[in-house]
C-alpha cells in the first residue's frame, strides 16, 4: 500500500536545464526578434526540459478522460441528473462528445477510464479502474477511505506509465462526473484555506438556488470532515472524488515518466494542485490550457503559478480546453525545428 | 478613382440572422450544457452568419502578409535596419519565417504582397502591388498622397476578391514593415484622440531611448500632419503605411465577399479599425486572434469590441497570432457538424 505512489513521487526529477538553455540559444538564432513568439518559445523550452533534449519532435497525444460519480449529488448541486455520468461516458466511447471532436481535430486519442461510475458499464473500450461505485455524500461524511484515495491515485499513476510505454508523448487531463465541481471546490477551499464563496461557481449551469446549495454543501463538507490541509490524501479522501484522485495520479505519473501534461479546466486544475502538493517537482511538467468560466479556476491556476493560453469562456470539462492546446504544442516544436536562422536566411540582426 | 472602394463599401451586408439563429438552435441540441463551449460556439454562430447557412464546412485558409517600408525609420524607431523588410519577405517566399511554419501547421497558404517595399524584389512568387517605394517620413510630412492611400486600400480589396474567387474561405491578416508600429500608433492616436504615451510600445524590441524616440515621432507626426480623425483615408495618407492601408482594404474586401477575416496583432488591428471606420458593417466579419504584448493592442481591440482568444505574449506580427487561431475555427465548425445530440446519444437533459 502506497508503494507505487511513493516510487512515483521519488521518480519525479527537475527539468533538464542544459536542454532548456540549448533550446533558448537555438530560438534566439531564428529569424524573429528574441522572445517575440512569447509563450510559444517558453513552451518549446519547457518541452525540451521535460524531454531532456532540444531535439524535439511532434509526439502522439492522448486525452485521458476519467469518470466518477459523486454522492453529493443528493444535495441538488448539479443541473444534470447523476445518470448522465455514465451516459456521457458511453457518448465518449461512441465518439459523439465534444472531447471526441476536439481531440480528433488535434489528432489525439481519447482514453476513457471508469474511476468510480455508479452505473455498471460493460464496454470493452472503457478502461476499468473502478475503485468504488461513486463517492459517499461529503456533506454527511468522508467521500471515501484513505485507502481508496490511494488506490485511485495509484491507478492514475499506472495509466500514465502504460501510456508512456505505448509511446504517447503528451497527456491531457479530462473528466466527467456529474456534481464534480462541488468536491473540487471543497478540495480547493481545504487545501488553500479559502471560503466557499470564493471557490464555488455555477458548474455546468446551476441557477441561483443551486449555487446557494453548492456553497452550503462545500461549507458543510468541510465542517463535517475537517480535512487536513497539510495532508493532500486526507483532502482527497474526505472531500474529493475518484476521478479527481485519478487525475492527480495521472499528473504525478506523467511527471515521473517525463511526459508533459496539459491541464484542462477547474476540476483538472484542482487535481493538479493536489498532485503538486504531494510532489512539488511535478509543477514543472504542467502545461496550462484555458481559463474556464468556473469561478474557482483562476484561483486554482494562481496557486500553481499557471497562466492560461486560451481565453474561450468554456465551462465543459472533458479535457476540451486541453485538447484545443495541442496545436500550440506542435506549433512550438515546429517553430524550433523548421524556422530559418538569421544566418541561413541572410537577414540582418538588430 | 475610389470607384472600387465605394463599390466594396456598398457590398458589405449584415450577417444572416436566420443562419445564426438556426446554428444556435443546433448547438443547444448537442451533448453539452448550453453555451458551455463558450467562444467556440460564438465562432460557429458568427461563421454561419457570414456564410449565410448553418451548414458549415472546414474551408481553405490564407494568411495575406502585406509588406511595406516606412520613411519614419530615419527617426531610429526600430531595433532592426530598414533592409530587413525586404530580407524577411524573401524569407517568407523561401518558407523560413515563423508565419510559414505556423500557417503550414494550420494547413493555410501564405500569400506575400509587396505593397510598398523600398528594395526592388524580383521574385515571381511575390505578388506586386507596390504603390510607392516606401512611405515618406511622417515626422516631416504626409506618408503618402490621398490617391496613393486609396490605391493601396483598393489593392487590398482586389486581393480579397481574387482569393475569394480562388475558393479561399477564410483570410488572416499579416504584415512586415520595419518601423510599422510607429505609423500604427500614430493612426490609432489620430483615429481615437489618444495620447502617444498610451499607444506607443516597444514594437519588436526597442530600448528605453528608442521608446522615447517613438513617442516623439508619433507626437510630432500628428502635430505636423494634423490628420482628420473623421476621415480614415486622411489618417492613412498622413500618418499611415502602405501595408496597413492594404490590410484595411483586405478587411473591407473580405467583408464585401462574405469571408471571415482573422485579425493578427497591433498593426493588423489598427488596419481593421480603419476599415471599420470606412465601413462599420465590416466589424461583424472580424475574428480576433491573440493579445499582443504591444502596448496599444488592447486599446485598438477595445475600439473594435474584440476580445482576443489567445494570450501568448507574442509581438512578432506577420500574421503569426492569426494563424494560430485557424485550428479554433475548424474546431468550431466540427463541433457543430460532428457532435451527437442529446436525443441521438440517449443522454438526459438538465
Amino acid at each position: 500500500m502506497m508503494e507505487k505512489l511513493q516510487k512515483a513521487i521519488e521518480a519525479v526529477r527537475p527539468l533538464d536545464e542544459r536542454a532548456m538553455e540549448e533550446t533558448r540559444r537555438r530560438l534566439d538564432r531564428l529569424t524573429k526578434p528574441p522572445g517575440s513568439l512569447g509563450r510559444l518559445e517558453e513552451l518549446a523550452v519547457q518541452l525540451a526540459g521535460i524531454a531532456g533534449t532540444s531535439e524535439l519532435a511532434v509526439v502522439r497525444k492522448a486525452v485521458v478522460v476519467m469518470a466518477g460519480d459523486h454522492g453529493v449529488c443528493e444535495e441538488g448541486v448539479s443541473a444534470f441528473p447523476q445518470e448522465v455520468t455514465g451516459q456521457m461516458v458511453l457518448n465518449f466511447l461512441n465518439g459523439g462528445a465534444a472531447i471526441n471532436v476536439l481531440a480528433g481535430q488535434a489528432g489525439a486519442d481519447v482514453v476513457c477510464v471508469d474511476m468510480g461510475i455508479k452505473a455498471q458499464l460493460k464496454d470493452e473500450r472503457l478502461i476499468s479502474r473502478n475503485v468504488r461505485a461513486g463517492t459517499a455524500n461529503i456533506v454527511r461524511g468522508p467521500a471515501m477511505t484513505r485507502e481508496e484515495a490511494v488506490r485511485a491515485v495509484e491507478a492514475g499513476i499506472g495509466l500514465a506509465e502504460e501510456l508512456a510505454a505505448q509511446g504517447v508523448g503528451v497527456l491531457a487531463t479530462g473528466e466527467m462526473g456529474i456534481g464534480n465541481t462541488t468536491p473540487s471546490s471543497a478540495m480547493l477551499a481545504a487545501l488553500c484555506g479559502l471560503e466557499p464563496e470564493d471557490v464555488v461557481g455555477r458548474g455546468t449551469g446551476v441557477d441561483e438556488a443551486g449555487l446557494v446549495r453548492k456553497r452550503e454543501a462545500v461549507a458543510s463538507a468541510i465542517r463535517t470532515n475537517r480535512p487536513d490541509s497539510e495532508d493532500p490524501l486526507d483532502v482527497i479522501a474526505k472531500v474529493g472524488g475518484l476521478e479527481i484522485a485519478g487525475l492527480a495520479g495521472l499528473v504525478i505519473g506523467a511527471a515521473a515518466n517525463r511526459l508533459p501534461v496539459v491541464i484542462d479546466g477547474f476540476i483538472s486544475t484542482v487535481a493538479a494542485l493536489v498532485a503538486c502538493r504531494l510532489v512539488p517537482a511535478a509543477q514543472a511538467y504542467l502545461i496550462p490550457s484555458h481559463l474556464s468560466e468556473e469561478r474557482g479556476h483562476r484561483l486554482a491556476l494562481g496557486q500553481l503559478g499557471l497562466d492560461p493560453l486560451l481565453h474561450l469562456g468554456m465551462r465543459l470539462g472533458e479535457g476540451t480546453g486541453a485538447a484545443l492546446c495541442f496545436p500550440l504544442l506542435d506549433a512550438a516544436v515546429q517553430v524550433l525545428n523548421k524556422m530559418a536562422t538569421f544566418d541561413s536566411a541572410g537577414v540582418s540582426e538588430s
